[in-house]
């Protein structure tokens, strides 16, 4: 297809195609004739993933061309693909805080060590977590550790259900693309259904 | 104590306690003799809880002063202090989508059906929720039910954890705040840890 053919496909304008091609987000369509360039469905789909992490994600275009070009290194494990996304997600995110607290990064590691986590490295869940810990701390209200290891637990429920929608994908891009849109929108489900879930938790113990 | 006083213990400038006042999400001082006035506990603890929804929930003033009424009424159950706090909080959420489609919320209905929920109302969860469903339609990837009641086992495990935190307290006011303040930060910390999970899960499955 032309690239007005892909503009309308994808709900982009063809401007904008020519500047992620430009950036490097977009590989460059086939040149066949003198002045005539050719799309394929493979321009749609990279689309397709560049808006999601755009409009969903609110990624920068500096963090998307980070996690495209690990999605293109054909040696790079999607482990590390997974790794780069998250990264690029939580950038700019969640608390408002700068940093976690030596003693709150402590007592994430020790959730991280009762759930079985193994080592954890340097993932951003680890300052995140440790910010939140920092931040009840603040309001008045430490947390106990076995409210942090209830989180825990759901968490990995969460994960499994991800990684299970993932592992019943072939496509590799595929599998990459539905790691960075359920990063972000099972993030949101969590907040919603968690909303949910408490109301019927406070009237099942008739907390009035 | 003095407004100066005041001002100095809970990090809040006279000149915004004032405000807080005028506005009445603080009770006024005492007037003690010609010239002075005279705040007490409640009034650091009530601005604590200001500062919260503000700082932490990014609350509005007059979403602010609806959850403080909400508090303030002593024949308000508590449950229905914990409604108003949630749809205060969830007013600027999450997708950036305008409201769920009819058969995304039909799905999110029978999530909360087959969790066995109960009627939720119009719990402001149930919109968020829906919004998510639908964003996943249209990147392409539609959640199988599955999916959908694994997170809402994990969103009820997360649930009871912060009702048993709550349920701890004896002060009313304790209550609502923590409420308040674990409702937001309790997403962060469900997102931070979910990252760290996912990484696990990631390497326990050996997808690569």
């Amino acid at each position: 297809m032309v690239i007005t053919e892909l503009a309308e496909l994808s709900g982009t304008p063809a401007a904008t195609i020519k500047y992620y091609v430009r950036e490097g987000l977009l590989p460059a369509g086939e040149r066949v004739g003198g002045n005539r360039t050719e799309y394929d469905d493979s321009h749609a789909h990279r689309l397709r993933l560049i808006r999601a992490m755009l409009e969903v994600g609110k990624l920068s275009i500096g963090s998307i061309s980070s996690v495209l070009a690990a999605l293109d290194d054909p040696d790079a494990p999607i482990v590390h693909t997974f790794d780069i996304a998250q990264r690029a997600l939580s950038r700019d995110s969640v608390t408002g805080v700068s940093q976690g607290s030596a003693p709150a990064l402590e007592r994430i590691d020790g959730v991280i060590d009762r759930a079985g986590w193994g080592d954890c490295g340097d993932n951003p869940g680890r300052e995140i977590a440790a910010r939140v810990v920092d931040a009840f701390d603040r309001a008045g209200y430490p947390l106990p550790d076995s409210y942090l290891d209830a989180y825990a637990a759901a968490a990995q429920h969460v994960a499994e259900a991800d990684l299970g929608a993932i592992a019943e994908l072939d496509d590799p891009t595929d599998m990459a693309e539905l790691m960075v849109v359920g990063t972000v929108l099972g993030d949101a489900l969590s907040s919603g259904l968690r909303r949910i879930a408490q109301a019927y938790v406070t009237t099942e113990r008739r907390i009035s």
